[in-house]
């Protein structure tokens, strides 16, 4: 845990919040952290902060919040995953939270199981704690955004605009794209948004293929290795992430100011 | 299994082995192949072929495997990796293979636990079997060597330069390190190594990063997130596999031979 979060109405108007729960558990037993103590901290979905040790009881820990600075960035890239085996999915919420993902889109594909849909892994109730899980390793506050699509071709034909009305830059992992180069990131410009595609295992269907190339998705390749979904995923995530950090890195440069970095 | 692997042993002179263990019901069950069908395979540490399916039985199969081409070269990548707790290394095996890690050097540090050396995972009864399936995912036949350090510094000071005569790019991934930029790497040499160091959980000490500089690692970091041992593995390693597979298109390209991407 990097970053201790809050949900919103846990902190009251006075910054104080009791937590209870494996939050308090690790504050006192992994953290053992006394009043006084400064801790990392957060309110999910909104700004980050500290919050001071106020009081520890055996079963329980009250913390003062204060938050420093403005509500951080959502991640601007945006995954469109076909929707893999549950048991992948399940590990896959906290790593995709982990590396950053502003809205997590799940979709059907020739390759994907239909009964995939009907499992627990997708209810909200298993994936928001995972997701927070994600958030927690990070140090970020920013949930990401889930949609769930049953049927690829109605949306990609008639959703994908309306959910992205400005511009974003579309990509679709495939083999038989051009490998992902050095420098094919030159125009990520701040503010616009990335939404990346990847396939199931097996991969896109060549009908499949043709849609994306109709919404205009550039295809890129992740090399000659066959990657699991998981593996491809934090390997294109964490490709684009790391052009994004290093531009914001430059133009924090520029401007004398790199804090944002070590928020 | 994007790939059918044999022990060497297992084929005879005349190319043929009988198999009867999970493969033999994966070629059955899975791929339902019958007598006549093509395989994509390979020998462990040996070349990449066909093997043809020459009879099925319940519970066996008998293949005659043609190899094609030379050998593979070894991924010229390898990891010094500060070992992780026994789950999670359990788990990262299979996916270094899959990555493709010529390499793997597990190394004590002072923030990793005495214990996790005594742990089965680090038995190479239970490890090989492994990177085999990571091998299997991927389409490789090269096993990575694993070498266990139980003493960072005399590792570094008396036996690195023993293991890498040659040139070899170091890297360590360090917050403090100069975000990996688009176009860090233009120097990878084919023919050359890379050695990249990753760090336990709670990072290197501050001795343990002047010991790397000493023996002139590169610091570079991976953005303003903190990431767990296993996302910081495949971030790193695929950021650096991308570029080479890169490079090595562009050769092939220019050489009008693209064939080695799809063996």
């Amino acid at each position: 845990m990097n970053i201790l979060l809050f949900q919103p109405d846990e902190v009251h108007p006075d910054g104080c919040a009791r937590l209870t729960d494996r939050r308090a558990a690790h504050i006192c037993r992994v953290l053992k952290a006394s009043p006084g103590k400064h801790l990392r901290a957060g309110v999910i979905d909104g700004p980050r902060g500290t919050a001071e040790v106020l009081h520890t009881e055996p079963s329980s820990v009250t913390l003062r919040f204060c938050a420093r600075g403005i509500l951080p960035d959502r991640p601007p890239i945006d995954l469109l995953l076909a929707l893999p085996r549950p048991k992948v999915m399940k590990r896959l919420w906290s790593t995709l939270a982990e590396l950053g993902v502003g809205r997590i889109i799940l979709t059907n594909a020739e390759k994907v199981e239909r009964f995939y849909f009907d499992s627990h892994v997708l209810d909200p109730a298993f994936y928001t704690p995972r997701l927070i899980e994600g958030l927690e390793q990070a140090g970020d506050t920013r949930l990401p955004n889930v949609h769930i699509v049953r049927q690829l071709k109605p949306f990609l034909e008639d959703e994908l605009d309306l959910l992205y009305p400005g511009s974003v830059r579309r990509h679709i992992a495939d083999p038989s794209g051009p490998i992902l180069a050095d420098h094919p990131i030159p125009s990520i410009t701040l503010g616009g948004r990335i939404l990346l595609a990847i396939g199931p295992e097996g991969g896109w269907s060549d009908y499949e293929r043709d849609l994306f190339r109709e919404r205009r998705f550039e295809i890129i390749g992740l090399g000659p290795r066959i990657l699991r979904t998981e593996t491809a995923c934090v390997a294109l995530l964490s490709r684009f992430a790391l052009s994004l950090a290093h531009e914001t890195q430059s133009v924090d440069s520029c401007a004398g100011d790199r804090s944002r970095h070590r928020p």
